[in-house]
């Protein structure tokens, strides 16, 4: 299907894939949780039983992905094996498991007139999930999507179409032996650019929201051209910050947690703040235990005086999210500076205080604007799943609708219910 | 100010005002309920005591309009007088009493490793407001936007830029007196089409929704062009279906108000569906009593049959939102016939279901898509102010962040706050 394949095709390809996701989204709004439920188990009983076939697929794409040459982390990302088909299958089982958040009542209340209103979980209606290497997201995006009423278009990249495919055979398995329609999760059978463009253009009206899963060039390609919604964060610049209040041990602990843990992910701290007040004591047991966990360490002239073996900063450094074992760090005029320092130079998406000062700690929680602030804990948690959501689909840092961890809840909508007894408006 | 403007003026001029919003938008979202609460107080007394320049200000409007040939609904939109004036400075004394929204807990729960996790509302931002010639939305949509802790760009028409200039000129006398900036709320000082496409450009990032309030023209351009968030309904196709086991009294009486009672407002009643099963009996009492009230029936052809006063519906009546004294009046086969109707032609606003059947009701409740149900109650409650809001700036029927009566808490995102001891993630 990926051959002879010409632009034009591409456009009305995909206007048929929004239609029909469209006609599938409403039979799906309405569809009981027991069969939502039923439709994930399915999925998730397939794609076990069909470990063979997804492995031949995967294997094809990994012939590809070495004669393309790609990159070890992008063959890694790439790879599947038992271990990874069974956590895909139970990731399945435990959104399977989460409340089903259709028809939830998020608010009721009683009017002077005897009216009583209630707002209720709705479906979005169609999601677009555009993804990059990882197969698996087929699996966990589709789920995820389904659970919350959603059709979903997947699009994802050319170097695990095969992989994809296979998964998402036994995604329509599972929709069919539910009685569900299996346009509800399509995958798109084209890999070319166009087909991106066509969602981000937003399929003639049957596209409502668009979810990059990807690095910073699709992300930022999607959030520029994109003319529907769009639930994403560009960079985890994530700052960390000690204040003079803070007890010494759990900042050691903390910030080294929140930088070497994984240095990969978007929740990993990028930039290190200390106040001036406790700099001379601080600073060198930190940024020693940092660099004895084998970080390098970029510092502002300041930080340089206190600890030489740093790198000297740049301006650009504040500006870095290096998703790497770097950590800038700078001196800052307590609360005031730390503020101000974040407010510059932040994507807005996670940053934590360490600190035993409640004052310092309330005006850190009011007045920096980011998704996911944390007092005394690791940014590390920024994660749907530590936060108790079940799975996520990705953090966002817009604030329209969804912001931070995007899960179930957050592919919802709401309407509201009002129930009188022949009231009519004076 | 509005002679001698040149395109390019406009385009650097907007630029400034996006630039001023965003840097008065930090001090207002953090600044406290009392603050806020004393500068919206502030204005409503400014507004009292600057009664004579505002109505000078509104004789040249109106006397612009009336060499301009303005229709007599438009001048009437336009006029103010000292009891309207005392309505704005109340309105905004009512917002001013609303429970501040930024700060407030909307859920928190504990995490087992004692995470304790709260999502608080926060403001949304910059909120670019574009209406036409009622000059009271300048004080309205400040003052909500205000509340919300929002910085707010009012785009006025040119019929009422002196009367919007002298209540705004009040605004900016409640916002100083209050220490708050004075860019918080800003008036577009030009009134040329160009000003409004950079707002729908998005003002370089510093404009973060956009709310159209006016006619249908104005609505569909914001949608189509925007490339921020819109929150707007282009339409209230509003539906009303008189189930078979309703009762006829409360049929009659609620249908005759859905449609009558006001039927310029959006959530005017513009069908009316009757089931089959007692069409003979119902029809007949219910179309009297509208015919009675002075309205027009178009009626398909089945309906005809029981009521041949009515005129011939055609395809085109079924899409029509008459915002006049005119009803459209189909026989459906029960609840399934109504929802099929109501799904193929609604805009999605509001409808409304007059049954004494539950399980009628909650099919209703469950299958239609629409922003606003309504069961035995007139459609006409499909307001903020109705639903116990305080004022709202519109009603959306987007999915999307906000749908029904957009009020303050509509106009807020959120963030999470999460308090820990210092715990790291494994």
């Amino acid at each position: 299907m990926l051959n002879k394949h010409e632009a034009g095709d591409t456009v009305a390809l995909m206007a048929e894939v929004g239609r029909k996701a469209r006609s599938a989204a409403r039979p799906l709004a309405i569809a009981s949780a027991e069969r939502k439920h039923a439709a994930l188990i399915a999925m998730a009983d397939a794609l076990l039983r069909n470990q063979d076939a997804i492995l031949q697929a995967n294997a094809l794409d990994m012939a590809n992905g070495e004669e393309a040459g790609l990159s070890p982390a992008m063959m890694d990302r790439l790879k599947l094996n038992p271990d990874r088909i069974r956590a895909m299958a139970n990731g399945i089982r435990a959104i399977a498991d989460l409340r089903d958040p259709v028809g939830e009542v998020i608010a009721e209340w009683d009017r002077p007139n005897g009216l009583h209103i209630e707002r209720v979980r709705t479906p979005l209606g169609v999601v677009g999930v555009i993804f990059e290497s990882r197969p698996n997201v087929t699996a966990d995006a589709g789920a995820l999507c389904l659970k919350a009423g959603n059709a979903a278009i997947l699009r994802g990249g050319s170097d695990s179409i095969n992989s994809s495919s296979a998964i998402h055979a036994c995604i329509a398995e599972g929709l069919k032996a539910a009685g569900l329609p299996e346009d509800a999760i399509q995958l798109v059978p084209v890999t070319d650019r166009a087909a991106v463009g066509e969602m981000l253009k937003g399929l003639g009206g049957n596209l409502d929201v668009i979810i990059p899963r990807g690095g910073r060039s699709l992300v930022e390609r999607v959030q520029n051209e994109a003319r529907v919604p769009v639930f994403a964060h560009l960079e985890g610049l994530c700052h960390i910050y000690v204040d003079k209040s803070a007890k010494l041990d759990m900042a050691v602990s903390v910030v080294v947690n929140a930088k070497m843990r994984r240095t990969g992910i978007c929740g990993a701290a990028e930039t290190l703040l200390v106040d001036r007040a406790v700099a001379g004591t601080f600073l060198p047991p930190i940024l020693n235990a940092l660099a004895a966990a084998g970080c390098e360490i970029r510092a502002s002239a300041d930080v340089l005086k206190l600890y030489p073996d740093a790198v000297p900063a740049v301006e650009s450094d504040w500006r870095t999210e290096y998703l790497d074992s770097i950590i800038s760090v700078a001196i800052v005029d307590g609360i005031d500076g730390a503020i101000q320092h974040i407010e510059t130079y932040s994507s807005h998406h996670t940053e934590a205080i360490i600190a035993e000062d409640a004052k310092a700690v309330e005006r850190f929680f009011n007045e920096v604007d980011s998704a996911i602030l944390l007092h005394n804990a690791s940014t590390q948690f920024a994660d749907g799943g530590e936060f108790g959501m079940g799975a996520e689909i990705g953090i966002a840092t817009g604030r329209m609708h969804a912001r931070g961890p995007v899960g179930v809840e957050q592919l919802t909508s709401f309407k509201y219910r009002v129930r009188g007894n022949g009231q009519v408006r004076p």
